[in-house]
């Protein structure tokens, strides 16, 4: 059914993007709201999809991320790592009745600690498909939650989450620093200084409290702050990420380019290289791989 | 006009409380609520001190928090550290035609950074004051900040603030962890865990994510994340705190006792010993040598 073409859908949390790819491949049109999975109410997928193939056409539906999460439509079982795109096309979760399917999340677990992903192993299959990335990497995906991820042999072999961008969020939202955080992050002078603070060893919420004090004291800008604070966050991230990352040379950084411009500034700061890559053309990618698998 | 007696009052973010001290130095009634500083409408101090007289009595106001800060009735400038309770009597910070005075809060700097507190300082010299502790000691000073003091010869050295109690808050109020956080944190095998995780290096961002992955993967049960995430930052906040504590030995820990017996399991947890110390008998203590200093 998926061979005349059909509807890609990368359905998060507060976000939606939907693509219509043709027969052969190629992107014909698009769309972006914030219909994310928060914003559609209880029993209100069946809705929310017809109005997808109003806006693509009426096509078959391939979803990935949040959406086959237990706060989704259905949740897709995750599938353990090391996996690849072929092992997610066999674990597909149909969805009856509705010509959709949803790609299943990858779960981590070893003797101490377990993780979860839901979007981003899309991602990752398609740079690797695509040849935007080697088969053997160590890849950094910010977000919400930022994955480190370890490729080998195009499949995932381990991951761990470091939930960045959330924390971003509920500092701005509810804190001590939310009078000052307002504003754009720039990979300047306030976000490098952060990033080093962040890589030190003290606690993040040690860190975090010396922002309001800085200010308060006249040691730091309240408009440097966002930056600063970002900066922390990020730095702290990329210890723990590098920490992890089996590799030693270039960090591949891919998702949304205003994200991974800081995390390349913050990997320079330690020394490490890194390739960019934009996260759009490689969920493309990676949905069109699985597909190539189940046709 | 305090050799009469005076009221003692404790003014936090959130709550306050007020002590009636008699001629002898005696606490002979009390109150504590909710009317805290952000509990205060714009020019509604006068109105809120007027309600303290009326419970207490039409005596003097001894106060301290963070009533002196730049969110509060008037804002009373920090004093640079090292300093005892003779400097910060020689700074309290008087408010004309009320009959009332504002204890002001410390600051610290050095090369590296800057920390400041309010409230904990008259409870740490009035323990000093007391006999409690002794006039060199490492202090732990739990609470929505909590303090790492260096206290010599009955003087504050130098500090370090963790924010703690605050990150707590906002895991449970807006997080992905919000769903499991209501619930009691006792120091039990959940705790511990969530200690020894903390006191490892990985950045609490990404200890915390693995929460969540934890409980969606079975590692975890969801009655256990409040301990869990407690345990979590309380350990990388011991590992902060120790890090900058100069004292090899016993550790004072002041405050709350529901928070005090916590941090005294995770500093257990290092093979530190630890002192609690109810912050309550210290603070009055302490405000009676301010008096006393100005008597």
């Amino acid at each position: 059914m998926w061979t005349n073409g059909y509807i890609a859908v990368d359905w998060g949390t507060t976000n939606r993007r939907g693509y219509r790819i043709n027969s052969t491949g190629e992107c014909e049109g698009e769309f972006e709201d914030g219909k994310g999975i928060t914003g559609v109410p209880s029993g209100g997928f069946p809705a929310a999809v017809a109005e997808i193939r109003e806006r693509l056409g009426d096509l078959p539906l391939m979803m990935a991320g949040m959406v086959g999460s237990n706060r989704g439509w259905v949740e897709a079982p995750y599938v353990p790592c090391p996996a690849g795109p072929q092992v997610l096309a066999r674990h597909l979760f149909p969805i009856e009745g509705e010509r959709a399917a949803i790609v299943p999340g990858l779960s981590f677990t070893d003797e101490t600690r377990a993780d979860v992903m839901r979007g981003e192993e899309v991602q990752l299959f398609g740079a690797v498909a695509a040849g935007l990335v080697p088969p053997d990497c160590s890849v950094c995906h910010p977000g919400t939650h930022n994955k480190w991820v370890l490729l080998e042999r195009g499949e995932v072999k381990r991951f761990r989450t470091v939930m960045t961008g959330e924390m971003f969020a509920m500092l701005q939202e509810r804190s001590i620093l939310s009078q000052w955080m307002d504003g754009e992050v720039e990979p300047g002078a306030a976000f490098q200084e952060g990033v080093r603070r962040g890589l030190s060893d003290d606690a993040l919420t040690a860190e975090l409290f010396g922002v309001r004090a800085g200010v308060l004291l006249g040691r730091l800008q309240g408009e440097d702050v966002p930056a600063f604070t970002s900066g922390l966050l990020i730095g702290a991230d990329v210890a723990t990420g590098l920490r992890h990352a089996h590799y030693a040379g270039e960090v591949v950084v891919m998702g949304r380019p205003e994200l991974t411009r800081l995390y390349a500034a913050a990997l320079k700061e330690t020394g490490r290289n890194s390739r960019e890559i934009d996260g759009e053309q490689a969920f493309l990618a990676g949905i069109g791989e699985i597909v190539r698998q189940i046709t």
